[in-house]
């Protein structure tokens, strides 16, 4: 613990002082508690390191520099990176923390080192063989710049849509890739705009038999030594964008462009010399979906990247609103710090609960999925309970994904407005934080479309004849709600008190019945939609997805969530009472709050609620949660907070210094005490001698 | 009519026309009825002479230049606009949506406009008197620049804080500027950081005799004609912000400033000579209402100003929906454009209703507070009607600023996620709407606090035994919910079917119902918590917002504005059928989804709703009105969107020609093909032979 003091040393006094010391609770212990010693000290080696390198100095002209610089000065921190990670002594798991570790500093430098050191990798790794790991080993020492191209201008969502070919020429053994037009132009590709002298690139495989065998990924030289890009190949910079605009995102077109034989990663199909296509696997779909890989891996990232924004984002509000005063009661001469206002503190303390379950959630799903790709080595596992547990942490990624960038998303609006004007002006640091998480709600395919994915496999499951055993043989366990559902359906809610609600069981009780039900009124829907239009089952999903499929996505991994936190972490044996106690009260007010916020209605629909009495519950219990959470709300923010370097928020710093940081930026912004360039052509138009 | 096609001609033929086909009715008339002819030839004179005007020409590098860069180019704009408004021909009224016209264009530039314009002559016509309207003739002649400084560093939702300090020294016959530290630091005030010269300055005054007489106005020179601040002031640029960035919010600090005497507005209190504080008013909140002046046309102001970046941005996602595809039945060969798709309309669909249901309501309070405003001079009427009349805009104005800016916000979320990874483009032009809009949450006032306005006026009119009488007397006649109150508060829902419930009176009735319900409970919650605590009236206030007061005041305008639209519009004589069927659906939409979104748990908290019925019924409707709405959409988007030229989207071009413009913009960019400038270090540090 002496170390962990060192990482975390004491709060300077001031400002916040007054609030940290209502606290009740150690705020380093809940740090130990929901990050782990090790992941701490890693983080902080890592921010240590930055703030003491130049290279990662902020810049007060960030948004005033042209996308040529931004992009440049973040590859150039995204390049410094590898040589401040902490090389030994920590574990592969502690490793996959950098992302977030990078992105709360800037997102923009996160995605390119990512880029970089493993997306290009991993995708070579996945679809390559032997002969390809040259490319794995020399990109992961940064001798290449490699990135990562599969989207394309008309097709993203639905990527079997790609139109790029790569057809092979037996003639000359190479493949020429070509691209159809410019909807078929390769898209979204970071590090590609101005710095990727390789590519992955996914493109529908043709033999000369004039055959397409489908999507198959290539490893393509693009750019020449001088970064100038290859003939045949064209590329270009996507532009500006609403954020992450350090991150060069690139178009790419190839005309007739010939590439080796061996540029095939072929672990999944392969061309012999003479041009006959053989594959290991006789079922198309399975190979498709070897082709794509693991995308799980990608929405579990992305479900913890949002996670830190979100701390991000209610460390700034929390700590402001404990500084900023604004009206107070006639009878007394000083106003009152806003964070005492009901309005403020339902309008925050939901986004800090819900920053603790997505932070410790997405990290039990991390691990979960790290076990999963170990287990390919275990030859003792039955292969169906293997394929099983594949298609659950699917599942769940496929609307912790979603429902992760919403969270934060929504947190960050609030947060924005909750600071009132000062939250306006770029360096409160939370106009960037919005900018860059807005990308991660349609990245890997739109929110909304990639929840079909969990629908899907739950009424899949619901029809199965054999459920009871699926969800027995559940690895991650999210389908508990599933037992004995028909029972459950017939439940009702009973507390007749706020006491009797506020008990995790309760709450957890709820969900469950929610979850079923919807899950039962999505089934029937689907049903009859499939038997009303001659089993159109694409026009059945269609139709059977707003207030059905979609809410039912929703429900189910809120309530997967709420249950991995209540029984992993507010369970845990040997956690200390007062953490327990506050993380007990988090649990409650997310679950109380999400069920408000979006279910009331279902839930009366449903018969489980009669009569006034559970709403108002629900309502009194989410009031009463936040004013027993306003004097943790500071050290509950201390404890998830990153460095002050970091977080970079005049509005956020952990000494409360908002005024004089306010003023401090306001006054070093370069040009703030100049006149316009323009002044004289301003001033010979005033013509008033006043 | 020949002549409004000539300001809205045919769209060319292209990938649109399809879905313009479908439609119902006639997307020129809908605009005639929405807009008045009258401001659809001002709005596109504005818009055509613009487009004429290289001085409005977009740059493709906007976000890529200078703070100074762009803050130069607006206010060149801004100070051009004056030349191109058409100058004859057009009433007051319409002349005073210029705002919205040039806000579709850019908001920086409509907000400088404005300043320069009006804001800071009203507030010197407001306070001041005759010896200060060579100001405001300067001002509109574009001789002195000005600006409007009331906000602090420290005090902006609670004006009263405010602590710049004006004292009188009757020696020298003047008054003394000074600002007490940063926190009182004027701030936020436009064309303050870089151009004005004249600023009004709202400070507390204070008399020889150490007594402060409360905020007055003052016009104070800051400049010189050489637009270099004058000694005694220090003005600086607040530097770069979420948006709004051609706008060049300053802070300024006076030290020991002196200015004449006549620099004090002295409409509402003045000083002798001697240093004697005089005033026509004796009670202190009288005079400071009315130094405030009429806050409401802010507010009413604002409401039209979301309401245009509401239209705007359900242009660009419609339009976009209807030419991309993605997926499609596996039967086809084709894939479907995704506004085929349940998801897309729900997700789309309400927001355009909102805009509809939205931008008349904003006119039409318009017109209100301008009826009000000329009511001044109508002897006739009675001062207590007047007084109430201003009370009911005043109230309106407070929760229809905030709802509409939420409106606009949601929507712009939506539509950004709802286009997909190009809607984070920032030539989709989305992000810039999103940024912008951003402001309007927090100008005027935070939104939560604002509508505490509202509420507080409910109440109070919810415990006024001449209660009835004051709803007939309603001017705007917002209070028809209120009319028999006690018996409405026994009704329920009675629908049976989608068709029942499918009429504006069903709709209205749930939403009087709504209400009604929430005034009661809290009007029943603050009396509860003022009797708890000992008559504290402060702490009785905050605690009954949340659940309680904050979602009365939201009700409250829903339901005006739905009757507004429905009594006004939908049920104007004369209106021709086919229009009035489609904005008859557009209506039934807002209203649903609002309730669906929002109400459902209170409309079965209250008893209002029983069973599974209502809230199945209320879904069914939203899924069938989206689809009904579909071949309307196109053409509906059409009659609200402003020119090509003025959207200035990729995604929203009325030609439908999204690929071929996102290729030009794509390749446009002025760096697109280039290399980084910093490719020979980045390429220095390539090691690999591969």
């Amino acid at each position: 613990m002496a170390e962990i003091k060192e990482i975390l040393p004491d709060f300077p006094s001031g400002p916040l002082s007054n609030y940290r010391k209502q606290a009740s609770f150690d705020w380093r212990n809940m740090a130990v508690v929901i990050d782990t010693e090790e992941r701490l000290k890693f983080k902080h080696a890592i921010w240590k390191a930055m703030e003491e390198d130049p290279t990662f100095t902020h810049s007060v002209k960030d948004k005033d520099s042209s996308l040529d610089e931004i992009r440049n000065r973040t590859f150039e921190k995204a390049l410094k990176v590898r040589e401040i990670i902490p090389d030994t002594g920590f574990d592969f798991r502690t490793r996959a923390e950098t992302s977030s570790v990078l992105g709360q500093y800037d997102w923009s430098v996160s995605l390119r080192y990512a880029i970089l050191q493993s997306f290009f990798s991993n995708a070579i790794r996945g679809a390559g063989t032997k002969g390809h790991y040259k490319y794995v080993e020399a990109a992961e020492k940064q001798q290449i710049y490699g990135c990562v191209c599969m989207t394309e201008i008309g097709h993203g969502t639905n990527i079997r849509g790609l139109r790029t070919k790569a057809t092979y020429v037996p003639s000359t053994q190479k493949f020429i890739l070509n691209t159809p037009d410019f909807q078929a132009a390769k898209c979204w590709a970071g590090n590609l705009g101005k710095t990727a002298n390789f590519a992955y690139v996914m493109a529908q495989l043709y033999t000369p038999d004039g055959v397409c065998h489908g999507l198959h990924g290539f490893v393509v030289p693009i750019r020449d030594s001088q970064l100038n890009t290859l003939p045949g190949v064209i590329i270009g910079d996507m532009g500006p964008k609403a954020g992450l605009n350090g991150l060069d995102n690139g178009f790419m077109m190839f005309n007739n462009y010939e590439i080796p034989k061996e540029s095939l990663l072929n672990k999944n199909g392969d061309v012999t010399a003479e041009g006959t296509y053989v594959s290991p696997f006789k079922d198309p779909s399975k190979k498709f979906g070897a082709s794509l890989g693991n995308l799980s891996g990608a929405r579990v990232a992305i479900t913890s990247l949002c996670s830190a924004s979100l701390c991000n984002a209610v460390t700034i509000a929390i700590r402001y609103s404990a500084i900023r005063k604004q009206f107070g009661n006639p009878g007394s001469n000083e106003e009152m710090p806003i964070i005492e206002y009901q309005l403020q503190q339902w309008r925050l303390f939901p986004h800090l609960s819900a920053a603790y379950v997505l932070k410790y959630f997405s990290s039990v799903l991390f691990d979960n999925l790290m076990s999963f790709a170990l287990s390919q080595f275990d030859s003792d596992m039955n292969q169906e309970v293997r394929a099983a547990w594949g298609m659950e942490i699917h599942a769940v990624s496929s609307s912790a994904k979603p429902l992760a960038g919403w969270l934060a998303q929504t947190a960050i609006q609030d947060v924005r407005e909750a600071c009132g004007g000062h939250g306006y002006l770029q360096c409160a640091g939370i106009s960037r934080l919005r900018d860059d998480n807005d990308a991660f709600l349609t990245f890997e395919g739109e929110n909304n479309v990639l929840m079909q994915q969990t629908s899907n496999w739950l009424i899949n499951l619901w029809n199965d004849s054999k459920r009871e055993v699926i969800i027995q043989k559940s690895k991650l366990g999210s389908l508990t709600f599933l037992l004995k559902a028909e029972q459950r359906l017939n439940n009702t809610f009973q507390p007749g008190t706020v006491e009797a609600l506020l008990k995790p069981k309760v709450i957890l009780g709820i969900y469950k019945w929610l979850v079923c039900y919807l899950l039962r009124l999505t089934a029937e829907k689907y049903q009859t939609l499939l038997a009303a239009s001659d089993q159109d089952n694409f026009l059945a999903k269609n139709e059977s997805q707003v207030f059905f499929a979609r809410t039912l996505s929703l429900a189910y991994i809120e309530h997967f969530m709420l249950e991995t936190f209540h029984n992993q972490l507010c369970q845990r044996p040997g956690l200390p009472e007062d953490i327990k106690n506050v993380l007990n009260k988090l649990f409650l007010l997310y679950g109380l709050w999400s069920l408000e916020k979006q279910h009331l209605g279902t839930l009366y629909e449903g018969g489980y609620f009669k009569g006034p009495k559970p709403s108002k519950l629900i309502r009194n219990a989410i009031l009463g949660l936040c004013e027993d959470l306003k004097p943790e709300a500071v050290a509950l923010v201390d404890s998830i907070a990153p460095t002050d370097f970091v977080l970079n928020s005049v509005l956020g710093a952990s000494d409360g210094q908002v005024y004089k940081r306010l003023e401090q930026a306001m006054s070093q912004y370069p040009d703030s005490f100049a006149k316009s360039s323009n002044w004289s052509e301003f001033a010979s138009r005033l013509k008033s001698k006043l």
